[in-house]
C-alpha cells in the first residue's frame, strides 16, 4: 500500500524536497539543493550584462533538482518508491519564461541564449514597474472589473505586464514563444506529459478568474494590438484547480525522479499558498502569516470582497472551495539581517560570540528584557517598500526617536515591532472591509526560532497565535495536497487534518503590553498614513532625488 | 615690555590655558588638565547619589586647575612672567553655587558637603526643569518683557529656576548663601580681591539687562515669596563690562599662578563667547559657529531685535559695543560619535584599522565620495533635542529614506548634513525676523579637522565659511579678552584684528550641490515642522511611554 508522498518546494534560492508519512505528516526524510546559477542579476550566463530591476532563474537548474533531491529524500527517508502515492510541487511565482511547441524554454535554445526577454523571471524581477503603472492606468480609465481583486493595483511581479514589456522589446521572443508558462506549470507538464495549468497561478499571477477568465480581449488590446489574444494563443493550457491530479508520471518523469511510472502528480502550486494546510484543516476566517525575510499573509474565507491594498483573491485560489486572500510585507527578516549586516557594533557581535549566540539571537535576548514602548523608538518598516496595503514599492524605512543613549538592541526591537504593527495594518484592512479574521497562525523559519518575536506579534495584534508543528511548511504542503490529489484523502482539508497541525505553544496576548501596544500601534497608524497616502510625498521625492 | 598674555578656557571636563603673543595672537606654550572629579553625575563625593538629571562639579577641581595649567604653560612658552600683561578666564556658564560671606563654596564645608543643592551646577545640570517651565508660564501670563530677548523660554540651564529649585527643596541651604556666583565670576574674584561680576554672565544666564537690570521683584515675589529680593541679597556684586579689567592679581593668586601680582585679570566669561574674537575683528552681521559634540551659533550685531527660538540676546554680551545673539545646536558632533559607536558595523572599524585611519576619518571619506542627495536618506538632527529654535528637549532624532541598500557612510552623511539644515534652520529664522547675517566663520575642533563637513555646511547655507586659524579659540579669545583688558588694545576688536584671524581657505558653495540641498532642506523644514511644532506631538507621546 501506498503510504507516502513526496512534497517538492521550489524557493528563489533552493529547492527542498521530503517524503511525508500520508497518515501522520511526519517527514521521514528531506533533501534540498541550491540552483546552480542562482539568482541571474547581472549578467546572463553567457555574460550579457542586465538591467538594474533585473532578476531571473535557470530553468535547467529546476529540471536538475528534480532529478537530485527527490531521489536523495527517498534514500534518506528510505521509503521505496513504490510505497509513493503522489508528488506534490510548488514554486515561487509569478516565476514565467517563453517555451517553443516541445515545451523547452527558449532560454535554452541557442538562438536566444543571449535574449534576456527570453529567461525565467523571478517573482522580484522588476523590469516591467513601467508597464505595471501603466496598465494600471489604462485599467482605472477603462473601468475593468477585475482590478479591484489585485487591490486596485498591477503588480510588476506578473505576468501581464511582463508580456507587455516583451512584446514591445523583445518582439521576436514573442512571437517566436508557442507559450508562456509558469515554472511550477512546466514542471509538471514535463512530468505528465499534460498540458495542465494551475488555477491558483492563472488566478494570482494572471489576472484569471473562474467567472470572468482572463481580462478581456478589448483591454488587451488597448495595451497593446499584439496582446488582444494572448490569452488564446499564448496562455493554452487546460487549468485545474489546486489539489486535483495532473496526471501520472510519464516514464521519463519517473527515471528522473525515481518514483514509479504513473505516480500521481498534483497540479502545481505556489510556494507560499501550499503552507496554508500544513497547520491544519482550514476554516473560514483562518489567517496564515508565513514570517521569514519578506512577510506573506493569507486569509481564506466563504465569502467574495475587495479588499484594496492585497495581493489577490482568488476562489480556490489557496485552498479548493474557499475564497484565498494574499497580501504581503516586501520587508520584515531582511531589515532585521540588514540591522545586523550594516548597523550593529563589534561590542554587540563580540558579545554574541563570546555567549556563544549568534546576533540575531544576542539581540532578541536583550531586546525581550526590554519594556514595550521603553526605548522611545518607532519605526515604519518599509526597508523594502510597502506591499500591502499601500503597494508602493516607492516608500523607504523611518526610524523616530533616536537620542544619544540609544542602543542596538532598542532598534533591533523596533524594527520587530514595526514588522507587527504592518501585519496588523493588514488584518485591520480585512476587517475594516468586511471580512472576519477569527484564527490565526505563523509558520516560516521566523516563527518557528524566535518565541519572543511571535509575542510580539501576538501582543501587536491582540490576538493568540499558533505556529506550524513543522519547519518545512512548503515542502509538507505539497505533500498533503499530493496526499489529496493521489486519492489518499477525499479532500485537501482531510489530508491536512491529519498531516498538517500546530505546535502545543500558544502565544497569548498579555494585557498590559497590549495596552501599550495600542498607543504605539496608533502612532504607528499615523506616521503611515502621513508618509504612505498621498499628503506627504516626501519619500518619494527623496528617491527621485537619488 | 609686557608682550604677552595667558587665556584659560574651563570646558565641562578640563582646563586648558595658552600663553599668546599680544602682538600676533600666537601661542607660544599651552597646558591642560582634567578636573579630578569630572562632571559629579550619579553621587557626591561622599557617596550621596543624585537624581538622573543632575550634573554637577566640584569647585576646587577649578581652583587646582589654575595653579597647574597656567605654570605649565609659562613654562613650556618659556615666557618670564614678568612679560604677561594680563590673564583672561572663561568657562562654561550657567556654572553657579551658593558661597558664603568669604566666598568660600558651600559644598566645601563639612555642613553641606552632603547637600546636593549646595554644589556647583553644570550647564548641562536638568533638575530645575519644572521649575524652569513654571517659570516660562507665570512670565508669559503676566506678560514680563524680558522673555522676549531670551527666545520666549526659560531654560533649565539658567540660574533663577535653580534657585527657585534650592529655595523650595533646600532652603537651608539658600539661607545659609551669602551670595550664588558663577565659576568664573567666583575664580575672578579669587584672583583680584573684588567683588566683580561680569555682565555677559548676568546677562544670558540671570535674565540681567543693562536697561532693565533683573527681572522685578513683583515677578520673583510671585514665582516664590522667598525670591522677592534674590537679585539685590544674593546676587549681590559690581557687575562690570566684558572685554574691562575686573583688577589686578592679588599676592595670593599670583603666587598660585605663577603670574606677577598686579597683573590684569579681565572681566569673566562664558567660554563659548570667548571664541568669536578669535577669527579677526567682529562686523555687524558676523556669524560665528562653533562646531563640536554640540553646535554654538553666535551672532552680533548693531540692533536690538527679539528672536524667537534663541537662547538669548545681551547688549554688550559676546563683543562690547555689539548686541549679542546666541543659539544652539543641542547635539552635532555627539550623533556622530553615538553613529560610530552605537550603530557602525565590524567591517566599518577593520577597514579604518586596516588603512591607519580612525573610523569618522574612514567614514568621512567614504561619505564625501557620494553626491547630494544620493543615499535618499533623511535625518532630523535632534538625538540631544532641540535647543534653537524650538528650544525642546523632547524631541528626539529621525532618520527616513532607509532600504535594504543603505551603508553606514550614508547615515554617517545624512547625519552631517542634518546638522548642516539644523543650522541653516537658525540662520534663516534670524534673518526671517530682521537680522541681516553678512559673514560667517566657524571654529571648533570639528570645523578644523573636518574639510568635508565644512563643504556640506557652505553647500547647504549657501554662504562662503572661513575657519579660524587656531585650535584653541576658547583659551585664544580669552588671551585677547585679557589683552584688552590690560590696556593692550584700546579696545577686544583692535586685539582681535591683530591676535586672531581665520586659515586661508575658503568653503566656497558648490552650485549643482546648493540646487539639490535646496531641494533637501525643504524637505528637512517640512519634516522640522510636522514633528518639531504642535501639530504632532508624536515624539513627546513615545517619551511619555518611556
Amino acid at each position: 500500500m501506498s503510504r507516502y508522498t513526496v512534497g517538492i518546494d521550489f524557493g528563489t534560492l533552493s529547492a527542498r524536497a521530503i517524503v511525508a508519512d500520508a497518515a501522520t505528516g511526519r517527514a521521514l526524510g528531506s533533501a534540498a539543493m541550491d540552483y546552480p546559477h542562482g539568482v541571474i542579476t547581472d549578467a546572463l550566463p553567457d555574460g550579457k550584462p542586465l538591467g538594474p530591476d533585473w532578476a531571473l532563474a535557470h530553468p535547467g537548474d529546476y529540471w536538475a533538482c528534480l532529478g537530485t533531491v527527490i531521489p536523495e529524500a527517498l534514500r534518506r527517508a528510505g521509503v521505496a518508491p513504490a510505497d509513493v502515492a503522489g508528488l506534490g510541487i510548488d514554486v515561487t511565482a509569478c516565476t514565467a519564461m517563453p517555451v517553443d511547441g516541445e515545451n523547452v524554454p527558449l532560454c535554452l535554445k541557442r538562438e536566444y541564449a543571449s535574449v534576456p526577454h527570453a529567461w525565467m523571471m523571478l517573482w522580484k524581477h522588476h523590469a516591467a514597474q513601467a508597464y505595471a503603472e501603466r496598465m494600471t492606468d489604462i485599467a482605472r480609465q477603462r473601468g475593468e472589473d477585475f482590478l479591484a481583486r489585485y487591490g486596485g493595483r498591477v503588480s510588476s511581479e506578473w505576468l501581464l505586464p511582463r508580456l507587455w514589456q516583451i512584446a514591445a522589446e523583445a518582439p521576436e521572443v514573442y512571437d517566436a514563444a508557442d507559450r508562456f508558462i509558469d515554472a511550477a506549470d512546466w514542471l509538471v507538464q514535463r512530468l505528465t506529459g499534460t498540458d495542465t495549468r494551475a488555477e491558483g497561478i492563472a488566478g494570482y499571477k494572471y489576472f484569471w478568474n473562474r467567472r470572468e477568465g482572463y481580462p478581456p480581449e478589448a483591454f488587451l488590446a488597448a495595451l497593446d494590438p499584439r496582446l488582444e489574444h494572448v490569452a488564446r494563443d499564448k496562455l493554452r493550457g487546460t487549468l485545474r484547480p489546486i489539489g486535483s491530479r495532473a496526471g501520472g508520471l510519464t516514464p521519463e518523469g519517473a527515471a528522473l525522479t525515481g518514483l514509479q511510472p504513473g505516480t500521481a502528480v498534483a497540479v502545481g502550486n505556489i510556494d507560499a499558498h501550499v503552507s496554508m494546510p500544513s497547520v491544519g484543516r482550514a476554516m473560514p476566517g483562518d489567517y496564515l502569516m508565513i514570517l521569514g525575510t519578506s512577510n506573506c499573509h493569507m486569509f481564506v474565507d466563504d465569502a467574495e470582497r475587495d479588499i484594496p491594498g492585497i495581493c489577490g483573491m482568488v476562489e480556490g485560489g489557496i485552498l479548493p472551495g474557499l475564497y484565498g486572500y494574499e497580501a504581503g510585507q516586501s520587508g520584515a527578516g531582511d531589515s532585521f539581517a540588514w540591522f545586523v549586516e550594516r548597523c550593529c557594533p563589534p561590542q554587540v557581535h563580540e558579545a554574541a560570540r563570546a555567549e556563544g549566540v549568534d546576533v540575531h539571537r544576542w539581540l532578541t535576548g536583550r531586546a525581550e528584557k526590554l519594556r514595550p514602548g521603553q526605548s522611545g523608538l518607532l519605526a515604519l518598516d518599509w526597508w523594502n517598500g510597502n506591499r500591502s496595503i499601500l503597494v508602493d514599492a516607492g516608500l523607504s524605512g523611518l526610524l523616530l526617536g533616536l537620542n544619544l543613549s540609544t542602543r542596538p538592541e532598542e532598534i533591533y526591537r523596533a524594527l520587530i515591532e514595526s514588522t507587527a504593527f504592518g501585519a496588523r495594518m493588514i488584518v485591520e484592512n480585512f476587517e475594516r472591509h468586511g471580512a472576519a479574521v477569527r484564527r490565526m497562525f505563523a509558520c516560516g523559519g521566523v516563527a518557528r526560532k524566535n518565541p519572543f518575536l511571535m509575542q510580539v506579534y501576538a501582543d501587536v495584534l491582540n490576538r493568540e497565535l499558533r505556529v506550524a508543528a513543522t519547519d518545512q511548511s512548503g515542502a509538507l504542503g505539497s505533500a498533503i495536497f499530493a496526499a489529496a490529489a493521489a486519492g489518499l484523502y477525499d479532500s485537501v482539508g482531510a489530508a491536512a487534518e491529519r498531516m498538517g497541525g500546530v505546535d502545543d505553544r500558544v502565544y497569548v496576548p498579555d494585557p498590559e503590553s497590549v495596552r501599550i501596544y495600542d498607543a504605539l500601534y496608533r502612532e504607528y497608524a499615523a506616521l503611515h498614513d502621513l508618509f504612505g497616502r498621498g499628503g506627504m510625498e516626501m519619500m518619494k521625492r527623496l528617491r527621485q532625488l537619488r
